[in-house]
C-alpha cells in the first residue's frame, strides 16, 4: 500500500484530495485536470518557516516559480511571506503581481537579454550574475538609466549531487555560475564597477536532490567565500543557498527524501558558524519549488480504452503534453485508480497517453485494481514541473487546473480550446484569398 | 563546410533562408524567431509525388500533422493535393479547415476519446483503431449516431527499425497497433459489425529512420497481410504504409539519409507486386512528417552573452522552450553563426538556453566563427517537431513563425506575450479580495 501524502486520502472506495472526492471533481471539471490542495502548500511553507526561523531569525524562502506558474499558487504563497527565484521577465512579473515586494525577489538566469536587464533595473529586484561578461554587460545597462543595482555572483560549487544529469546544476560542467576558484576576481569586477554593488551570494547545486550532505558541503563552500570576500570589503545583505530539496516519488518504493527540518540542521549550522565568526547577519536565503508545491498536487486522467497485447495498455486522455517528466527525465510518478482506491491490485499496467510517440508512457507496469474504459487515473506529486512544462503538441489544448480548499474547489485556469491554439496564427497576405 | 539544404544560402557573409537575409529577419520579427521557406516544403512535397506516382498512380500523401501544426503550412500542402494523418480532434480540424476532403484524412491514434470518434464520424474522415477493445467502443458509438464508419487496424509489425527508442514505434514492445499475428481475429471482428466496414489497414514503423530495409519489410509484412485478408472477404480502399523517412540532421558530419525516390522504390514495388496477383489496386498512402518540412525551417536566436568558463557557453534566447529535441532525445541540429555564415572557424562552442535547467544546451562543442554577444545563431532543420513541441516553461511566451517566399516573409503566427500566458488563469472565489 502506497503512504499518501497527508492531503489525499481513501474514502468510501474513491480517493479524496482534501475533502474533495476526485471521482465528483473529474465528472464536474472534465479530464484531463491538475487538482492542486492550497492547505498543503500552505503547511509545507509553514513547515519551512518553522525549521528555518528556529535555527535563524533572518532566513528568507524564495519560492522557484518555474516549478509552478500559476498566480494563484504565487499569491498563496506571497501571502504567506515568501518571495520569488525569478528566471525569466515574465516570472519577475507574476511574482510582483502576486504582490511580493522587489527586495524579496532574486532575478536570475545564465542567459538574459538586455530587455531582461533594463526590466529588472527599473523594478528594483536584485540580480544574480551568472559571468563577468553579463557583469559588464549590467554596467552598461545599469549607467545607461542612472541606477545603481545590487548584485550578487551565481558560483559554481563543482558539487556533484546525485540526480538526473539534466537538472544536476553544481557540477564544474555545467552551464551555470561562476567557478569557486573564479569568484574572487569576479566580485572585485564588480567592486569596480560605479553602478553596481555586490550586496550577496548565490549558489544551486540541482533540483530532486535526496540527500542532505550535497547541501551541507554547499553551504560549507559558499560561507567559505563569504569570509574571504567579507575581508576584501563584500557587504552581504543575503546568502542564497539555491534550492533542490526533493521529494519521495516512489512512495510503494519506500523512497526517501529528507525532512525539511533535517535540511535545515544540515545547511544552517555551517552559515551562523561563520556568520558569528565573521561578525555579520546577512538574511539566509532559500529557494524551494519542488519541495514546497509538488505533493500538493495530482493529475486526473479518464481511461479511453484498456489494451490487452503482449502487456496491459491503459490508453488515457493525458500525456507528455501535460505531464513530460516520465518521457523526459525518466521519472517516477505514483498512480492510483481513483475510483477504485480500496480496491486490491488485480493485474499490471502500463498508463500510456495519446501522444504520437512511443515515449509517451505516464508509468510502467504498475500493479492496479482491474482497469477497465471509464475510470480515473491520479498521478500524484504533479504539482511541480507539471503544468509549467505543459505544452499543446499533437494540437491539443492544455487541461485546467483546479485549487481545493477543504470541500471548496474552483478553477484557477480554464481548460484550453483550439481557440487558442489557433489565436496567434496569422495568414500571410499571399495566402488570404 | 555545411552542406546546406538548396533553400539556404551564404550572400555578403549573411545567411539567406529563400532570397532572405536571416539579419534582417531578425531584426524585423525579433528573436527568437522559426523561419519556414514556402517554397522548400512544394519542392519536396513535389518530390514525394514524382517519386511515387511514376511508380503507381493510385497513390496518396497523408501530411504527418503533429510534424507542424501551423495552419499555414496545412493549407500549402492541402492546395497541393495532401491530406493528412491527424492524431486529434485538433489536429482533424485544422486539416478540414485548411481544405482538405474527409476521405483524404485518416484519424490516428492509440487512445482517443469518446467526444473524439463521435467527431471523427460526423465528419465522415475514416479512422484507424489501434485495439478490438477500441473497435467494440467505435462500433457502439457509430450505432448511436445511426452511421457507417470505414476503418483499418493499426499493424504492429514487429520491426527494429534504427532509430531513437523514444520514436520506435513499429517494436513488437511498442504500445502502438495490434501484432501482426493478431491482426485477421480483429479484421474478422469488424466484419462482424454492423456500422463499421473495414476499407484499409495502417503501419508506422516509427520516425527520423536513415535506411530503407525497415520500409520494405514492413511493405512485405503489410502486403502478406493484404493477401491473407482480401482472400477472406476485406475490400481494400487503401494501404498506409505511415511515414518515418529520416533526415540527415548532422550535415557537417555527411550524415546520409535515404532520398525520397529510393524510399519510393524501396516501398512500392514489393505493393504493386502483390496488388498485381491479387487483382487490386487500392490507393497506397504514406505519412511524412518530418521530411516534407523540417529543412524548411531554421530558428534564429540572438547571443545574449558568452561566458568563457571550462567551455565556451554562448547564451541565447532560445532554449528547450522553443525546441526540446536536442534535451529530451539528445537531437543534434546544426549551428550557424548567420551574420558571420562565411567566416573561419576561431573556436569551440557550447550553445546553451536560458532555461533553468542543466540540460538545456542546444548544440554541444561546435567549431564556428568567434562569437560575441548580439550575433545571431542559426538552428537548422526545425520545421518538424520544432515548434509543435514548444511549452511556455519559465514562463517564457513563444516566439513568433515567419513564413518567407522568395524576397516576401510574413508572419504566421504571432509572437505571445505575457497576456496570452495569463489568459487562461482565474481566480478562485475565496482569493478575490
Amino acid at each position: 500500500m502506497i503512504a499518501l501524502p497527508p492531503n489525499l486520502s481513501c474514502r468510501d472506495g474513491h480517493l479524496y484530495i482534501g475533502d474533495c472526492n476526485t471521482v465528483t471533481l473529474a465528472n464536474t471539471f472534465k479530464t484531463p485536470l491538475y487538482v492542486t490542495d492550497e492547505e498543503r502548500i500552505r503547511n509545507r511553507f509553514l513547515e519551512y518557516t518553522r525549521a528555518l526561523n528556529s535555527r535563524y531569525p533572518h532566513c528568507r524562502i524564495l519560492y522557484a516559480t518555474k516549478a509552478n506558474g500559476n498566480s494563484t499558487i504565487i499569491r498563496i504563497l506571497a501571502e504567506m511571506g515568501a518571495g520569488a527565484d525569478v528566471f525569466s521577465s515574465g516570472e519577475l512579473q507574476l511574482a510582483l503581481s502576486a504582490g511580493m515586494s522587489p527586495q524579496t525577489l532574486l532575478f536570475n538566469g545564465s542567459s538574459k537579454t538586455t530587455d531582461d536587464l533594463i526590466r529588472a533595473i527599473q523594478t528594483g529586484v536584485r540580480i544574480s550574475l551568472d559571468s563577468t561578461d553579463e557583469l559588464y554587460q549590467l554596467e552598461s545597462v545599469a549607467a545607461e538609466t542612472g541606477r545603481t543595482v545590487e548584485v550578487s555572483f551565481r558560483v559554481n560549487p563543482a558539487i556533484n549531487a546525485p540526480t538526473h544529469p539534466k537538472i544536476a546544476t553544481g557540477l564544474a560542467s555545467c552551464k551555470f555560475g561562476i567557478a569557486a576558484e573564479k569568484i574572487i576576481p569576479a566580485y572585485q569586477a564588480a567592486l569596480s564597477c560605479s553602478h553596481l554593488v555586490p550586496v550577496g551570494i548565490h549558489c544551486h547545486i540541482g533540483s530532486q536532490i535526496t540527500a542532505v550532505e550535497p547541501f551541507a558541503r554547499e553551504a560549507e563552500v559558499l560561507m567559505e567565500l563569504v569570509a574571504e570576500l567579507h575581508r576584501r570589503g563584500v557587504g552581504f545583505a543575503f546568502v542564497d543557498l539555491g534550492g533542490g530539496l526533493g521529494i519521495p516519488y516512489n512512495r510503494a518504493g519506500n523512497e526517501n527524501a529528507p525532512s525539511i527540518d533535517s535540511y535545515a540542521e544540515a545547511v544552517l549550522p555551517p552559515c551562523i558558524a561563520m556568520c558569528n565568526e565573521l561578525g555579520i547577519a546577512p538574511e539566509i536565503w532559500i529557494e524551494p519549488g519542488r519541495s514546497l508545491v509538488c505533493d500538493s498536487t495530482i493529475l486526473l486522467t479518464r481511461v479511453n480504452s484498456v489494451k490487452h497485447a503482449h502487456k496491459n495498455f491503459v490508453n488515457v486522455d493525458a500525456g507528455f503534453n501535460l505531464l513530460i517528466r516520465p518521457a523526459m527525465y525518466n521519472s517516477y510518478h505514483e498512480v492510483i485508480v481513483a475510483n477504485k482506491a480500496s480496491e486490491p491490485a488485480g493485474d499490471t499496467y502500463t498508463i500510456t497517453g495519446p501522444i504520437c510517440e512511443t515515449g509517451d508512457i505516464l508509468a510502467h507496469d504498475r500493479e492496479l485494481p482491474i482497469i477497465v474504459a471509464g475510470d480515473l487515473i491520479a498521478i500524484l506529486d504533479t504539482g511541480a514541473y507539471g503544468f509549467s512544462m505543459a505544452s499543446q503538441y499533437n494540437c491539443r489544448p492544455r487541461c485546467a487546473e483546479v485549487l481545493v480548499k477543504g470541500t471548496q474547489a474552483e478553477l484557477m485556469r480554464r481548460a484550453e480550446t483550439l481557440d487558442d491554439i489557433r489565436s496567434t496564427m496569422v495568414t500571410p497576405s499571399w495566402h488570404k484569398q
